[in-house]
């Protein structure tokens, strides 16, 4: 992502995140694995509110690739929001791209993506992403038509006999 | 990291990691931001243990990106081993590549790197790696000595004036 | 405290926690030790907006104490609240009283207290509760000035040489 | 619990536990909420290496009272083992004692209990603790054997109808 593709306003949703005492570790910022944990949160609570995720459904999105750049720190008790795009849906992948900010701040803290890929949890195989799913992330895919991308395109799926949630 | 280099063998340092019942999440695995948690015990804790980190000191090493590919779940309670090696030295960062492996697998079940930027506390602004953290460091440098990069293909300093733990 | 006194009209200080995606463990439920996290910041968000806590300080609170019951299941991602009161100040401790409630429920998911001993950092000895830690602690208290209690009644310091955040 | 109750001595498991980077606060030492992590590891990885936890079965235990006092403080990376033992066995319930000693020492650095109330996952309603997990906890029993209540001691089944894990 470029500085001006992770401008605040470059966020359809954003998500408040709470911070809590234990994510400041011991130099009094929030620790670089506490992030992982927004993007998480941000991520499924979005999908649940708007009828994406049954945690007990036989298809579900195990996450196999993260990444985070951590630009400036923040600590405990500021007010954070997590802005969170799909870059890519392909027929059993889903890209995101997130930034966290700080308070009222336009610039991020941290930027960094994950995938889910979809998975039929009684044979491990990657599933296509399911219908009612599908519908919610396209209100999440940024900017052009052309970030959904066709099937053909889809992320190679990986072994994911065993990929984790 | 090619697959060759990811095998349990390619790591002369691998740092046993406990799983706990709360690393489980409501899939029944490991959860992902959990690994994070395992790069940074398993850093943090070698440095520690070899003089290399003084958490109290003046100059302390911040993380500026971390990433983590999952190929395969574990779950509590898996025994695990975290592989660690340095990929790169610079003047004021280090480059860490990391494997985690169940039980007694050759092929580890995740894969990632995280990347430390010394940094002054006072000041914020990068500072040189303090030497008897080089020292630490240089034993879990793989490979070759050229592994080693001088000071002028150092990563560029990130605006650390305010990069974070 | 009785059913009456963790009714939600009980408390005068009601801090809203949001839950996250790992509260949730294996059983699908906010996992019994994530309420302790949710007590930790409950109190310390509020002593910190209110003037009360300097994390770097010479003076700071330990805690020495916490209990939780846990009367019915909570799940990410339900709104919850706590309810903070402090129950008894002594010379250099303070004891609080905590309740649970999700989205607008009256009767509380879980009710706990926690004790912190003010100690000296450099020292690890108990000392008088900073004032400007009092002021803000006094506002919490519950009901009847009779909550504040005389010096001569103070828990007995235990050994605090080493008490523990 | 007496302190001669507490010393290393009178447990008969111990369970070793090894702190992570995480678990230190800004304080520099692990977080009381931590400790209650370390006992749900001691207590369910016990249950689970001796056949007396299964997860996905209809009767699980669900966790309803825990406390902790802290007696002194433990830092990452500090080893730790926790000793575990049974206090009492009723008809759907267990009553744990739990106490956590720092490296080689004899007293606790803190010392607590947990409750778990077995509960079918169906209707929510108290059931008998299941036979296997009554056998792996009859050998968690401390000392005598009246330590082995009759049924009709049993703590009364608080309404578990929501009790949580």
């Amino acid at each position: 992502m470029s500085m001006r593709e992770t401008l605040r306003s470059s966020f359809v949703q954003l998500s408040a995140i709470q911070t809590r005492w234990s994510d400041n570790d011991v130099y009094g910022h929030v620790n670089n694995v506490t992030y992982y944990s927004y993007f998480d949160t941000a991520v499924n609570g979005w999908l649940i509110d708007h009828g994406g995720l049954d945690v007990r459904g036989a298809i579900v999105g195990y996450v196999v690739e993260t990444s985070c750049s951590y630009f400036s720190p923040t600590a405990f008790p500021d007010r954070l929001h997590v802005g969170v795009r799909v870059a890519r849906i392909g027929r059993s992948s889903v890209r995101y791209e997130l930034a966290v900010y700080r308070n009222d701040d336009d610039l991020p803290v941290a930027a960094g993506h994950f995938v889910h890929v979809y998975v039929d949890r009684e044979t491990g195989r990657s599933a296509p992403i399911p219908g009612a799913t599908r519908v919610a992330l396209e209100a999440l895919v940024s900017g052009s038509d052309a970030a959904v991308g066709p099937a053909t395109t889809d992320r190679p799926a990986p072994d994911t006999r065993e990929a984790r949630a």
